[in-house]
């Protein structure tokens, strides 16, 4: 097992009542030291002649840890616990997104403007001119985050109760860092045809669809034929948002070591929706070689039963992961952890790039090969060079519903990497800064001028 | 046509320069006084030496009266208009509703609780217990507002879009009232099957389904099939709603005129959802004599191919609907402006109650029958006894998912029915106070509790 460190996804607030003298804080603290505990806020709740009442939070690196951590601070002499609760599980109590009025109500007029009957005016103005529907109401700046829970995270299929809290965070994500207003649909069905009615069926509300976590192969007919049968951009964020940030940390991960798109060799592990996604973005983007790798190992011209996704990248080369790594320039990691060796990485070309993206734990510690590689990546935020999609899919929604663009395309996705890698400037890129922070105020705003300026280029922007 | 009064929802904001001297502004609000308009808010902006900048509010009765009253103002000598807006469209630009998150997401220690990974404990909880997703999610607060745009308050078949602006006014109401999240889901197909198939796929995020203008009859068979189909209550205002407010309303006019609800004949004018729904919670109430009315007069057990709800209620008599307020006690509209004649009324009995509630131009206009009714009621905010469904709905749902009941039954509706009646005193009660303000506070908690009490009293509440 992989040694993880500290994470405030496991963390625990202890509250503890000692006694008010010298030194009692500070077993509770060496306490928590001696079993791995990362201490994080400590509030002073109450404090009287004789005791002190505090809450600690501490960070564990798994839930028997945190237990861990409880009893070793129980077994403190003189102090007492009161109170031990999960800080993840509290945050989430009764759900992280809520639905407020932006406007009063509070007397007879403010009602018959936003209510009966004033509001009759609205919906007969959008009823003749059903383009107004753009400006009278919450559509311009409303996005569907559609689930059927078959792919949760690295989870898998825990349906739509289970994606649920997954959902309602990218809705927070959503609007902490582009201000749009997205609203969580998950699907009680996993039938193809099924969810895509239901999303045609709901769509007139929203401005744009990001399909999440429905797992592969349907995922692609149901971007695909959504993408065909709707009037409004649809964005699945497993492969298109995953291929954009891979794809702009592999643009700076290259300009690092001066070699080009066009001439490495660059394996990529996990044929799902990510790994199909990122293969044709890196085509489109003028990739020269790539080996593609499911969990039989290259996707290769002689398998048979391939999937018609699998078949677009399928390889002249047969072989086993580590022989397509054998002389990689590039790996491109979206698959389960720790399936890339040391030893796999040592026989990679010089000046190797790993993007280690298998989540939360990659496909090698990157500690193991920080010496034998130029850059390296991972999904974690510990981690330096952390790819993360709350890089696109803001930025790419914002400009999309800006400029009411009806598709969202392989070209503007392109765009949208670019304008993220080229936010590290030459003097800025090093091995740890490939790629910005998810904190970097710049890229949404970058990704979005990208987006609508692709959007203008194609003509299939609205305006 | 019937004179209408100035309301706020024909309202026009004027912005105007006057010179800087004595009675110029009484030279304004006199020529808006003189075509009829209704002054609201008057707004210094700005004053010179020479000129002031005032944004004037008026009320008007219909779009071009609100024409006529800025002409009038433009006719003014010495002043400039310099902007007119329709306060109406304005407060909708951008629609009325906004998704917001309610935990900070500023540090990555934030994003690793509410999102990846610490998410991921919350997601696998949930799918080990689907029962935690009442605690961990935001379905213990959430109401879908869906609708097909069928019937779209009193205009008809205006659709999905033109249906959205009264769905998130809905919204607002339910935040405002019963500080519980609503959405809207619009629907792009009125097919009663696709509609029930819809609602089932999108119910997990939400802890209730509200109905809302839907026509008649698909809305009886969706709200039966979804009431047996799916575990959380299902609620359609313009039935279910309505006959409540009614029913309490009516609870209220029969003790002030002392006579019994086994005992009074009652016409119901319009048999669409409203008329049926009203004449089910009626008789459940045990209404003694209900004749029931359609454009074609009183359903009657000789007419040919009734529906089946209309079929419920048949009379052995039959004839206009002239014809069945003659000797009614009670006469309830929810039909068509007009059609209620006051030489009608003067057929009902002695002490009759008229509750006129077509929108907004009720049945009869008060002012014509004031002297020969015991109580008058409309829908409307501008005379006494509105008959409102923000009387009902707010609380109906807080009773049902503070309660988790899996369905709303019609002894909900009615306790509900009668815990709004209850709140007006006898002390309180007279001809022109049968019903609480929708501004009332006490309403909503004095409703959510009949409901959660009859939930358990009928074994229906999840705990």
């Amino acid at each position: 097992m992989v040694n993880l460190n500290p994470t405030s996804s496991f963390s625990v607030a202890i509250r503890l009542q000692l006694p008010n003298r010298a030194g009692m804080l500070a077993n509770v603290t060496q306490a928590i030291a001696e079993v791995g505990g990362n201490l994080g806020q400590i509030t002073l709740n109450e404090q009287t002649h004789t005791h002190t009442t505090r809450e600690i939070s501490v960070d564990a690196s798994s839930s028997e840890h945190a237990e861990k951590i409880v009893d070793a601070v129980k077994a403190v002499p003189d102090i007492q616990v009161l109170n031990v609760h999960d800080r993840t599980f509290s945050l989430h109590q009764g759900g992280k997104i809520s639905i407020v009025g932006k406007i009063p109500l509070n007397t007879q007029a403010d009602l018959a403007m936003a209510y009966t009957p004033g509001v009759g005016r609205i919906c007969k103005a959008i009823a003749e001119d059903p383009e107004q529907v753009y400006q009278l109401t919450i559509k311009q700046n409303t996005v569907a985050i559609v689930t059927d829970g078959s792919a949760v995270l690295g989870l898998g299929n825990l349906g739509a109760s289970g994606a649920l809290p997954v959902m309602e965070g990218k809705a927070m994500l959503f609007k902490n860092f582009a201000n749009l207003d997205a609203f969580p649909i998950c699907l009680a069905t996993q039938d193809t045809e099924e969810i895509i009615q239901t999303v045609k069926n709901i769509a007139p509300v929203f401005g744009g669809i990001n399909l999440e976590d429905i797992s592969a192969p349907r995922c692609f007919e149901i971007e695909d034929r959504l993408h065909e049968e709707i009037d409004i951009p649809v964005f699945h964020d497993d492969q298109n948002g995953t291929a954009i940030v891979t794809l702009a940390a592999l643009f700076n991960s290259l300009k690092l070591v001066n070699k080009s798109l066009a001439d490495v060799r660059i394996t990529i592990n996990g044929a799902g929706a990510a790994g199909v996604a990122i293969s044709r973005l890196l085509r489109q983007a003028g990739a020269g070689q790539i080996l593609l790798c499911d969990s039989q190992g290259i996707v290769s011209k002689d398998r048979q039963n391939l999937t018609s996704q699998k078949q677009e990248f399928a390889s002249p080369e047969s072989g086993s992961l580590a022989d397509a790594v054998n002389r990689s320039d590039v790996f491109i990691g979206v698959s389960v952890p720790g399936v890339l060796t040391p030893e796999m990485v040592k026989t990679m070309t010089s000046d190797a790039i790993v993007l280690a993206m298998a989540n939360p734990i990659p496909e090698i510690q990157p500690e193991l090969v920080s010496a034998d590689v130029a850059v390296m990546a991972t999904g974690r935020s510990d981690y330096p060079n952390q790819i993360n999609n709350v890089l696109a899919f803001p930025g790419v929604f914002r400009g999309a519903l800006d400029s009411r663009a009806s598709k969202i395309t392989a070209t503007m996705c392109l765009e949208a990497a670019n304008a993220i890698a080229s936010l590290i400037s030459p003097s800025h890129l090093h091995r740890d800064n490939v790629i910005p922070s998810v904190f970097d105020e710049r890229v949404v705003t970058a990704v979005a001028a990208a987006v609508r300026q692709a959007a203008r280029k194609e003509g299939i922007a609205g305006f």
